[in-house]
């Protein structure tokens, strides 16, 4: 098997796209696809000020290579779910990263503030793990945004996270998800950040080849709490249907996208916590409740490395 | 596992409806959860004139004896494509099934019309089979209802089979036959018959294990042409979901059927073929082109049993 640019030998095949490349051509391929879709769907603008949300997992800190090998000065954001080994590995992949980027990366520990892991928040709270995870991500990053004055929050989902959430939402067609899913969120000023996802078309496969090529020093583990995740049978089975008919996530969702164009509506009702100012449904919202719950006032502070 | 309504030992159970049931309750379960269908979504009322379009299989042979049973009088229609050994004991089942039911079967022989099967008609027109297959009894079944006067064609469909269509549609965002997949299709007077499902909300498990305690003497086999079918590989990944779910793929249908509810367009710009009269794309309609391509009138007979 050939390099379909320079005809060396290839390094991955891309069935997808019915070619194969050498690593060096993969990288290019790669990242002149993010920068694609960043344009094509006015992701990011030369004024913006981008910060990347990293777990420590090859995502986010690929895309948080490549948006500043392409220009994009990018600092990153990262909460500290206080799981162990898993967090104390992931935190240390990403100061890292910070220092070969030379950026800045902000901290959220949970145990800091909350005295507790996600696990016994989780419990404490009656959620499942991922459910209080997502909750007190959502709100810290946003916070980054706000009080440190970055206008776009970058994720690193992939084709692959997308495909599987959009499997979900139809599955059990919930609404109030399903037509919302789109690369681009955009913020209402001063409350909340716009936020983007530049890999929405790269899939799992392709991230796990670029973060290897390039070096990128990621953790292999998946947060433990994740396992028995409904997305991950999704991923599975999508998969199985790549495998036989190549290309069928990439058409999943770009079909997808075509059908929601000029679909979006502007939020409507919006309410904003009486506590924090943050939107969100009723009069406080969840994180309030939460700090609430524990008798802490409204403190949310980040470490800050880099 | 005893049966709820009774107490006996059960013979099924039915995780997604969180119950078990014995052979007799099972019966009566299913059959008033065929009428159930009937009247909740208007399918058949009882001036009506059916006809069911029959394969000698499970669902079509099952629906025919239920809808019979209920006091809906229905006669059948069958195709005969031609396969060998899988036709002929298809076209016994359901000369017996007639005979027991003491109704009129109307039976289109395809190496009648065409002097050849399914599989030479579909090669000669650079079709697959199944797309051949799809075009011919999509046709002579209406002919069928408008010369013989049957307002109503009963089709044999079930969850599994809407289930997976409905899949195959959303990953590949099929729009124009999306949004369409209603349990009632209206028809034009005098042109198209109106289509329904009075199966939509019964399992292919529900259906087997109905017409083996019923006694219904059907084809076990499946059409030869339709082992690789993608629809297959559907119904694996919806039935391995339901294993882990139960429940998920009634889920995945009623949430459908909720979310298209009142988006029923009228049908834009009917034209009607030329040659023969009915709805079709275009100035003449694919059965009058393939009938012209083997150089035959328009010569639809149909052998009458029972």
């Amino acid at each position: 098997m050939k390099c379909r640019v320079c005809g060396q030998p290839a390094s991955i095949s891309l069935r997808a796209y019915n070619t194969a490349l050498c690593a060096d051509d993969f990288v290019f391929f790669l990242e002149r696809r993010v920068s694609d879709t960043i344009k094509k769907y006015h992701l990011i603008d030369k004024d913006d000020t981008p910060v990347v949300a990293v777990s420590g997992g090859k995502d986010s800190l690929s895309v948080w290579h490549i948006l500043n090998r392409q220009g994009h000065k990018a600092d990153g954001v990262y909460v500290d779910l206080g799981i162990g080994e898993y967090s104390r590995e992931s935190l240390e992949k990403i100061k890292k990263t910070a220092e070969t980027l030379q950026c800045k990366v902000f901290v959220f520990h949970i145990r800091n503030t909350f005295g507790r892991g996600i696990d016994e928040i989780a419990k404490a709270t009656r959620r499942v793990p991922c459910s209080a995870c997502g909750m007190i991500k959502r709100y810290v990053m946003n916070k980054v945004c706000i009080d440190k004055n970055y206008n776009v929050l970058i994720t690193g989902h992939n084709l692959d996270d997308e495909a599987a959430a959009l499997m979900g939402n139809l599955l059990y067609w919930k609404e109030e998800y399903l037509w919302k899913k789109s690369p681009l969120l955009e913020g209402h000023e001063g409350h909340l950040s716009r936020k983007v996802k530049p890999l929405f078309l790269c899939s799992e496969r392709e991230m796990a080849a670029y973060a290897l090529i390039s070096g990128i020093d990621y953790i292999y583990e998946e947060c433990p709490f994740s396992l028995h995740a409904k997305s991950l049978t999704y991923k599975r089975i999508l998969n199985s249907l790549e495998e036989n008919s190549p290309g069928t996530k990439l058409q999943f969702i770009k079909g997808y996208l075509k059908m929601i164009k000029g679909t979006e509506e502007a939020p409507k009702n919006i309410t904003y916590c009486s506590s924090c100012g943050y939107p969100c449904y009723g009069d406080k919202c969840n994180m309030c409740r939460l700090l609430d719950r524990f008798h802490i006032g409204n403190k949310i502070d980040f470490d800050v490395y880099g």
